[in-house]
């Protein structure tokens, strides 16, 4: 099967089963759960939780068990993404070429909508089968911790703080560890825990997912400067309007896509001891470095 | 000892855990990490986990284990606070008569904050011991469900929803199940869960905490329009002011005083089946009815 055909699979599984996990539009208060969807099913690329699964098939799991945390990470990054758009934050009104949260439901709603989904996040995770070295506990303490105050929130908040001034490379990268690696990397990190991963697989999972997230947003900042607002369906050349610090601005770029480059080799390098399994893992990255997510 | 003494006492209790559980002002990045200590240590009675940890004495639980529930109820109960108090949703200045959180760290970052806390929140919950009967899965769900879009974020919906409407009683009712009896009765079965109680001490401490919290919440109107701003610690006349339904507006303020008093015997009479353990959960009831919490 081409990669094409089962990325969209993938995407179609896990479309599947949110919309299965995910309260209905009619379940009372109906505002919340009718914005709850609208956040979640709004053409995501699903790139978290297809990591998730493509993990566990890579430790031989079951797509029934890795289900669970790949829709808790993708519930858990439109938490985030709804959050960062507010107005006392980037201020985004566009959103994958549809208007965002606040926008369509005003502002409390739309900060509601991001605790609704964050807490959902953790009503999925909790419900991941167990396997002889994993459990509840140690799946929620992996999305907890990475969801949390020095990894995803705390990227944002050193986002918002380095707006206006200039940061250097080495700045650059801590936030984009916090902000993006963490969360592929644990999205990686779950699918082979529930599959019940070595302790060798999930440190290459681990080191792949690193390295992939870094280069994920060193390609999105490349986007963000080369695409418009329609390729985006995001506000196009909004780093540089709100004198943000990117890799671009900082290496330029022809350096930014060679650094690119060297990230995704990096992680193609971590995925040699899972051997052949991890065939859809090595296809995402090449993938990703081609074109973007 | 006196209610009193035991009430300081464990309030200290619970605040030195916090104090060990939460990270530290210095861990990086600061500013979300001065904000979360800001409203956590915020002169809060620490009613909740109070109430948990009640809950695993009269199970004849540790003090150790409910300690994990209790902290996590309470940075639960704080998140839920520092985004009610936004500006987008109750606007609030002033809680427990100090400035919240947006007013001193700005709106972005009290967004963040009340999200860490949230987060935290399962850190902590996921931490706690397993018993014969309940385990991490079981101790998040029961968190998870009740911080979620049905119940404490739900509430709130429906709260903001009913500004400037004239509710019935029963829609009243129900706004309050969701928003404040539904975590006051977690923290009670928390307890219960962390000290391997049994079903019908589950019961017991379910049926309690739900007429408790309806009983608080009454109180908790009735103080709104009988206190001053420097009684509350909070802006006096606030429900009236923003055009709220409150127990007093739709009984009148003698049949809210009954009101509270048949509630609180409800509780009363639902701890039966917990004999002598359940004398400080009593006591607390009472306690609650003369004055308040």
């Amino acid at each position: 099967m081409s990669l094409k055909i089962w990325l969209k699979a993938q995407q179609e599984t896990v479309d599947a089963a949110l919309d299965q996990i995910l309260p209905s539009e009619d379940t009372r208060p109906a505002t919340i759960h009718q914005a709850m969807r609208y956040s979640m099913f709004a053409g995501g690329k699903r790139l978290r939780p297809i990591l998730c699964l493509a993990a566990a098939e890579a430790c031989s799991g079951e797509e029934e068990s890795a289900l669970f945390p790949a829709c808790a990470v993708e519930v858990m990054h439109t938490y985030s993404l709804v959050h960062d758009d507010l107005p006392s934050m980037d201020d985004d009104d566009l959103r994958r070429g549809r208007p965002t949260s606040h926008v369509v439901y005003g502002e409390g709603i739309a900060v509601l909508t991001g605790d609704a989904l964050l807490t959902e996040a953790f009503t999925i995770i909790a419900q991941t089968p167990s396997t002889e070295s994993y459990n509840a506990r140690d799946y929620v303490l992996e999305l907890s911790e990475t969801g949390g105050s020095k990894k995803l929130i705390g990227g944002q908040v050193l986002d918002l703080e380095g707006e206006g001034k200039e940061l250097n490379q080495e700045q650059l990268v801590h936030i984009h560890e916090a902000k993006t690696a963490a969360l592929l990397c644990s999205s990686l990190r779950l699918g082979g825990m529930s599959a019940n991963c070595t302790a060798e697989q999930l440190q290459a999972l681990t080191d792949f997912g690193y390295n992939l997230g870094l280069a994920f947003q060193v390609i999105d900042d490349i986007l963000d400067v080369t695409q418009t607002t329609e390729q985006l369906g995001k506000t196009a050349g909004k780093d540089e309007s709100v004198d943000k610090s990117t890799y671009p601005a900082i290496l330029g770029l022809e350096e930014s896509k060679a650094e690119a480059t060297r990230l995704t080799t990096l992680a193609l390098d971590a995925l040699k001891p899972l051997g052949e399994k991890a065939a859809r893992l090595e296809q995402i990255a090449r993938h990703m470095l081609e074109r973007e997510f």
